[in-house]
This record gives structure tokens, C-alpha cells and sequence, in this order.
């Protein structure tokens, strides 16, 4: 089963023919679930391999437009380029963000007249005080729902701090557990962390041949975790003939942050295979980069080193930044420093650096049982 | 003095990497009037020769979201851009549109902690109920303002239609009159007509110095319309030293339709340099059209010959229409077919028709006087 993340924007501040503003998917088994959507992100995605119709589940960071003023039109697009089932309702997409969110969809979508062919629900969650600044908290009188529900507006789930873990459990299904958690930055910031369940290794079959156990029925029944009972009476239990079960991936998305907030980011993102954290201006530029809620490569690799990420891959460079195709001799800013700041900051850890440039799609691997 | 057009998106729908959503540029004296402002707007821009920082004024034809979801973004990334006087206030941007705009940004850059650095307001424009089918009208409850003010936002006048010439008077200066009209669509849609004030005409050079008036300020006197008396006592007004007028320039863009609403349209487009109006399917196609509030090139036609305009702009393109430099042989649908189809319509009238691609530049020449 792939999986991969490809980056449609990874830029900051704002979408630039060079870099589109901030947008990533992360792809398993034909599902798509986006992670921001800045303005652009839908021609973006035109321009990639991906399917727009395949967006299943939208998470959007933080509020700010370079991450969310693309969704609107997203939306809207999807919806013109899709053709229903005439027998099967379509399936609602679960959009997940803080706090606000909803009233912006509502709005955004019902003044434009907006009609969507498929639900969507929105699931909000709410930040903590400490967040942000002060100035960085949105009243509740600003993202009170007002008007009428869009006519595809599912209720969706308010989801509060989870205080034990720290983290909000955004869902669980059979393959995977998402949650999210608390960042820092001008306005409430969020994390997600996409927790692949591990599966059952591979069935030993020459232990079942030894045993006379022929491939049928009883095979699924021992990879699912049953015992059975041969003909002999003899029970084999599926600890005899599993291999090592296979460890379920993670990839972690990082919103906007100048820190991390207590101690569900660090569990949460845990040995991540993919560590995405912005990295919006080199280390020379620290102290700019946290007066505006932002990281440094060193900031980020200092997450990385602290979670045991095996990758840590940067993106959301300012616009200064050119990709390495347009890169000038004489030109003073260059992102590959940003990935060499990273790099010395993480000798000697294990952890690997990549930089997101906008269409790099990063396969996410099967580990070898341990 | 230079006046030119600029098309930044000329696609329906959806922008797409080949066609931008609906935006256009009219750019004079360094001023820049942006005509809608559709996703992704802000990187044409960067695209083009123009400078975002220009923008002086915003018109919004119609609320739909190919229209309109550029606009936040614009704000924020020209507030981004832009290094304001330490010693004078800059200046308000004045944005145009449909009731129900004003809700719109103020929640979007609300909710987005979006700062600006310049103030803006908008001015609405009051729809009349037969603008639309029932179901595309908001109800004020979708459009009252509620939340706290933007901090930047100014007040704005709410314009209603006036009877007496069925058109919306936005505001007029020493340079320009400029006013909207109204349109039939899915939504309220409207036009807009700017029409620049007739200029005096050159000074009759070789007169004045027959009559001994030497170059100085009785010159600028003559100009500006007064009369002035001579040593001798005698005197010159400005009818006997002036030549013709220069006749000022019209450049029209309507917003999506199906058709113009009563006189105001053609009489604020009457003798237009430029009638920009949409053309988004082929006259194959009008019934299609016609249902989704649209127009057809014959269409279009039809209106440019009532008004007596002098050049017919076809924009707002269906996607399935690519830019003459991406069609293929066998391609189905050609756009230079919407060209052809207007002529055909326009055979005789002396209208001459221009297709509008992403980055034309067209430039509006001054009439010589008649």
C-alpha cells in the first residue's frame, strides 16, 4: 500500500508564480486528504498528478489566507468537475481546522451563491488561551455561525484539548488514528499527526506447510488474528506463524509555529517517518522570524531531534527564497542554506533533511519489522 | 495621456494553469482599476507588467467565487508589499460591488487576522429584485454585517439605482464619470462604464501669435476655459484660439449575463472605445448559456452594435476553450470559432472584435476630434 506527500505550495506569506502558498496532500490508497489550502492550491493541483476529486479530508492549520483562502474555490471547483452517482450519495468531506473556520466556509460559500454537489463537515477545533498572543484570539462574537447553513453543511464536531494526551483525537479508523496539537504562533496554530495502525506481518508458510495447514480460509482467519483448530486438535495461535507485525507509517504536518506547546506535540509526532515543519527564514534571521510567529531550520530540527523524526522535511520559505531552478549566481538568499542550517543542527542524530519545493512528491516507506 | 487595458484572467468557471479567473486592469496615469478579482489573481499580477501597489480601485461585477476569492489575498499581499510614508496617510482603496461584499471582506480578513496597511471601503451596490431568479437573490439576513469593523475599514455608501437614467452613479472627478448598470444573471451582475471627460483642444498657436499673446500664463487661462483681455483692450476667448475638444474615452466591462437590463446599459456604454462583455460558450451552445446566466459571441454582438461601440472584448471563456497558442489540431472547440461567430454577427457595423487572452494588453487611443 503507497503512500507518499506531495507539496503543491512552499511558499509564505503569500502565492507567487514561484512558490504557491501553502498546500500538501498526503496520498494513500487513492484517497487524498490536503493539508492547507492557500490561494492557488486548485491550479496547483491541476498542475500535479493528483486528483482534486480525490480529496477526502481537508486539515487547515491555522486561519491565516496564505493557508486557507484557496478553499473556497477548491471546493467550488471539485464540485463543478464531479459527476454523482445517480444511485450513491456522495461522500461528505471532512474538513478540520480551529475555530472559525466554519463561519468563513458559511459565509465565503453562501454570499457566492456557491452550490456543492457533495456534503461537507466541519470540525472545529478549540484552541487554548496561550496560543497566541492576545491580539492573535479571535472573539467569540467573530466566529459565532451566523445565517443560514449552506444547504451542504453537515453539523460538524466541536473537538476541545484532550488534557490527558494533550492532543485532540481528530478520528480513528481501522488504519489510522489523526490527531492534532497545539503550536504557537500570532494566531492559534495547529499541528497533525496521521498514526498508520500497524498490520499483522506476513504469514510464515512454510511453518503452516509443516503444519498441514494448506492456503484457504483458515489463513485469513490466523492473519486477522484468530486462533484455529486443525483437524489434529492441535491450536496454532497466530503468534506461531506471524512474522513481525509491519509498523504503521506516520507523517506529521506542522502548521505555522515559532514553538511547540507542551508535551502532545512531541508525543504526537513521535518517530515520525515525515516531520514537515516550516522553515520560513535561516537562522541569521531568528529573531525576525519569532517576533512573526515563525521558525528557523535550527528551530525545526531542534522538533525533529526531540521527536526522533527519521525525516525532517522544511517548507514554507519566504517568498526571498527562489526554488534552485531559478536560483541566480550572486542571489543572496539561498534555500539550500536553509537545508545545510538544519543539517548541522541534527549531526550526528539520524535524522535526514529534504527541502519541499512545490510538485516534490516524498514516498512515505514501509519500515522492516524491527 | 496613456489609458490601457490589461486582462489578467479571461477564463469562466475556475482559473486554470491556461486561463485565469475573471480580473482585468484599467491603468491610467499610473492609477490601476482592477475589474474583478478572481482565485489567484495576485500571481497574474506578478506575471504581468503591472504593480499590485497601484490599485486605487476594486469593481466587482458579481459575487460568484470566479469573480471574487482573489480579492483577500490581493489585500493582504499588496498591504504585505507595500512600504507606507512615515509622513502621509495612504490612501483608501475604494472597492465596488453587489450588496453582500462588504459582509464578505470584512469576515474573510476578520477572520484571517489579515492587517492592512492602507484603509479601504466598500461601496454597494443595491440589486433590484428582476436582476435574478428568485433563488439567486441573498436575503439581508445573508448580507447584514455583523462582527466588529475591520480595522482598516471605512464606511462605505450603499448606491442605489437611479430611475431617471436606470444606472448607479459611483463617482465622478475632474477626469472621469464613472458609473454601473445592471445585468441579468444566475446572481445580481452589473456593468460598469467609465467614461473620461472631454478634454479642451490644443491652442491655436499661430493665431495667438497673430494676435501678439505670447506663450505664459494667459495661455493656461485660455485653456482652462477663461477668457483674457489684451494690452489693446481687446478681448480673446477661449472658442477663438481653441481648437476641437479631444472627446474623452469609454471603456465598458459588464459582469456575467444572459442579458443587459433596461436603457442604462446601452446608454452608458453608447459609442464605448471598448465593450469588454463575456462570451462563454459558442452560439452552438446558447440555450446551455442562456440557462447558466451566460452569454454567446452573437450575443455579445448584439449589445456592442446597440451601444454603436468601436471594439467588441470577448472574455470569460469556458475552459474547454484553450489560448490559441495550446490548441491542437482536432481540438473540438476553438476559440477563434467565438471570434468568427461575433464578426458574422457584426458584419457591417463597423465593430471590430478583439478575443482577450491572459496578459493582452490593449491599448485605448484617443479619438481624433470629428
Amino acid at each position: 500500500m503507497t503512500m507518499d506527500v506531495t507539496f503543491l505550495g512552499t511558499g509564505s506569506a503569500y502565492p507567487s508564480p514561484h512558490r504557491g502558498a501553502s498546500a500538501l496532500v498526503l496520498r494513500t490508497e487513492g484517497e487524498c486528504w490536503l493539508f492547507d489550502c492557500g490561494e492557488g492550491t486548485q491550479t496547483q493541483l491541476m498542475r500535479s498528478q493528483l486528483r482534486a476529486s480525490r480529496i477526502t479530508k481537508v486539515f487547515i492549520s491555522h486561519l491565516h489566507g496564505d493557508h486557507l483562502f484557496g478553499l473556497p474555490g477548491l471546493l467550488c471547483t471539485v464540485s463543478l468537475n464531479s459527476s454523482p452517482s445517480p444511485t450513491q450519495d456522495p461522500p461528505t468531506v471532512d474538513i478540520y481546522g480551529p475555530r472559525g473556520l466554519r463561519h468563513f466556509l458559511r459565509v465565503t460559500l453562501g454570499l457566492t451563491g456557491s452550490q456543492l454537489l457533495f456534503p461537507y463537515a466541519v470540525h472545529e477545533l478549540e484552541p487554548t488561551p496561550d496560543q497566541s498572543p492576545p491580539e492573535g484570539q479571535l472573539s467569540l462574537e467573530m466566529t459565532a455561525e451566523s445565517g443560514p447553513l449552506h444547504p451542504q453543511e453537515r453539523p460538524g464536531r466541536t473537538v476541545s484539548l484532550d488534557v490527558s494526551t494533550d492532543c485532540y483525537l481528530l478520528f480513528e479508523d481501522k488504519r489510522f488514528v489523526v490527531k492534532a496539537f497545539r503550536l504557537f504562533h500570532r494566531i492559534p496554530s495547529f499541528g497533525f499527526s496521521v498514526q498508520e495502525r500497524d498490520r499483522p506481518g506476513r504469514l510464515n508458510s512454510e511453518l503452516l506447510k509443516e503444519l498441514g495447514l494448506k492456503p484457504g480460509p483458515l489463513y485469513g482467519r490466523l492473519k486477522a488474528g484468530e486462533s484455529v483448530t486443525l483437524e489434529s486438535g492441535r491450536v496454532v495461535s497466530p503468534s506461531e506463524v506471524l512474522e513481525e507485525p509491519i509498523p504503521g507509517r506516520k507523517v506529521c504536518v506542522l502548521g505555522d509555529c515559532s514553538s511547540v506547546m507542551g508535551e502532545g506535540p512531541l508525543q504526537a509526532c513521535s518517530r515520525a517517518d515525515v516531520l514537515v515543519h516550516e522553515a520560513t527564514l535561516g537562522d541569521e534571521h531568528r529573531e525576525k522570524a519569532v517576533d512573526h510567529g515563525h521558525s528557523t531550520p535550527k528551530m525545526a530540527a531542534a522538533v525533529a531531534r526531540a521527536c526522533c523524526a527519521r525525516r525532517l522535511v522544511l517548507y514554507h520559505f519566504s517568498q526571498r527564497y527562489k526554488p534552485g531552478a531559478l536560483q541566480r549566481d550572486g542571489d543572496e538568499d539561498d534555500v539550500e542554506e536553509l537545508k545545510r542550517q538544519a543539517e548541522d543542527a541534527l549531526q550526528g542524530s539520524g535524522v535526514e533533511v529534504t527541502l519541499a519545493e512545490d510538485f516534490l512528491t516524498l514516498p512515505v516507506l514501509l519500515r522492516r519489522p524491527q
